[in-house]
């Protein structure tokens, strides 16, 4: 494996890690409705980091690889998208935007995950946990959206 | 080219331009002093949607040619930082913040720029455009950030 392609996956993962250091999770998080299956905080962190490693050395495996093309466009769009769903659930509370981008995020990972075997059985096993949690992730934005119809996005940040 | 290899990293590119729709320069971004050379808002409008086409067209190009890493790791690091650029200058009001995650994504669009003219001219050319406006963007950070020296981010957002 090519460390300064893992590098420059882990970049990318970085910056989707860093909206979650950023737009945490406080008190408005802590008052939803949440389902019975919410991970508690703490395990976010340490799925996220163990996914970033793992979907960055996929990465950096795929993309040596002749026929490539698919894999490395989802790849992208898994990275913005993911990105894209913190800010907008934590920043500004749009539980249903956060929705609307995680089913692209769902679809993305779908489609890195099926590339990615198709290629390279270890590249595609990388990517099995991501497809859980985002499955799991879908689940809790759907329930927390159906739970708390009441709870108004803001308008604006920092209002 | 794949239309549907471009549709992908147009994806992309919709998760980055969606934070621009959502964390939108309001009241705070107008009372901020601003360098000369500050562009007046439309014009990231149209200059963003043309680099997302361009970009995206440059992608499904250089996905299908032997030899693409680098210019797939960096496009998938620029989609991502750009991402988080947005949410923390708009969003969090984090001039300082945003500049740090500038750099990283400047360095990848130059990655992109030039393992793409490695690969294919066009596509290259296609990211030229993109080269010049993130280096703009860049200084517009460093000078707005030299101005406002006594502006504080925001701790939290809907404070």
């Amino acid at each position: 494996m090519d460390i300064y392609l893992f590098a420059i996956f882990l970049l990318a993962c970085c910056a989707a890690g860093a909206t979650g250091a950023v737009f945490t999770p406080g008190a408005w998080y802590r008052s939803l409705q949440k389902p019975w299956f919410t991970p508690p905080n703490w395990v976010f962190r340490v799925v996220w980091t163990s996914i970033y490693l793992l979907i960055s050395f996929a990465g950096a495996r795929l993309a040596v690889i002749e026929g490539n093309a698919y894999a490395m466009a989802f790849w992208a769009a898994q990275a913005a998208l993911s990105t894209l769903w913190t800010p907008l659930f934590f920043g500004l509370r749009r539980i249903k935007g956060a929705l609307l981008a995680m089913g692209p995020l769902w679809l993305s990972v779908l489609g890195c995950t099926w590339s990615a075997f198709s290629l390279d059985f270890l590249a595609g096993l990388a990517f099995v946990p991501y497809l859980i949690w985002v499955t799991v992730a879908a689940a809790l934005n759907i329930e927390i959206l159906r739970l708390n119809r009441h709870v108004a996005p803001l308008t604006s940040v920092g209002g």
